[in-house]
């Protein structure tokens, strides 16, 4: 009896550690400036909601460096940002990056809606990784 | 006695755990068209094999966006990929840079022998970094 | 008496896989040329320091291929390298690419001080990866 509680005290323990492997969870990287790359981003953050379905992915784009451009208004892909920030998809803008861009031109970057600061972009996704996320650096 | 067979029992889902996560497994990533980091990538494959020994590594290169190109018959490496692919790296190219190639084309492009085709490149990339991959993008 | 004894090693041993999940480990990958890209590795690694404590991340960056450059005594950042290497960031040249450049210039390239070499770089990223590191890739 005791044998068996224990047993099942595992397979729980292995059930939850199996279900946290399992959930789908992407981190895309976006530190470069060319539209290209930055492009790509958003593909595959679509892509991967297409094949998986929407609830069955969690997508963060994380973008820092002169990356963080993707994620202001004055992006060419403002509206395409917003709209996936609407649909799912999270993106979050280093704040280290808008901290230094605001001290070198003097005013900070107008974010795109729903796109949300993290303090350190680099140390965001760390994190994610840390928490079993899959990481893509188009 | 019971507390041996728990013990053996944990020992046991521990070293299935190790295992799994002491395998060689490495994806490679790419998705550019630039010939030096394509270059570059078959050559990290082979230094891993050389490394490893060509039996403790299992190999992946995903390629797609930009970066299909290298696993077509119109790349400069076509035949260095298709030696590597017959010595054991595995090759995927993505069916949805395919599609949208084909689109746009208005013909599918021509793969290398050995390549095979993955419904997307970027949900292959993710799945085998939960499968244990380590991860390279050069 | 024996389920609590069976349930104090279960706890105790997802406790030191938590503990190894939870220690903060990064790879920073520098395998370009570029100096822009080279320049956000560092700092990177400088943000990722000053987020976490110094005694509280482990850093390591491992340059291969055209990336190599970064760690020698003809880069631009050569002080700035041997300064983060005094202050606990590791560095790793890739032994196979300073056997290339060898061969090719007629000389060893001279590396900074504080750097290390290792056998491979993508092996070195690989076995990082396998140890629980995050992956950056600037």
């Amino acid at each position: 009896m005791k044998k068996l509680t224990s047993f099942a005290l595992i397979a729980f323990l292995l059930f939850i550690s199996t279900q946290a492997l399992a959930t789908n969870k992407v981190v895309i990287q976006v530190s470069s400036n060319d539209p290209t790359t930055q492009t790509i981003a958003l593909n595959n953050a679509v892509n991967l909601q297409k094949a998986m379905g929407m609830d069955n992915v969690e997508i963060e784009i994380v973008a820092y460096g002169p990356g963080l451009g993707l994620l202001t208004q004055k992006s060419d892909q403002t509206k395409r940002v917003a709209s996936l920030a609407a649909q799912d998809i999270k993106f979050s803008a280093c704040g280290n990056t808008i901290k230094k861009v605001t001290k070198k031109t003097g005013k900070s970057p107008v974010l795109t809606e729903g796109v949300e600061i993290v303090p350190g972009g680099v140390v965001r996704i760390m994190e994610l990784q840390q928490q079993g996320y899959a990481y893509i650096r188009p």
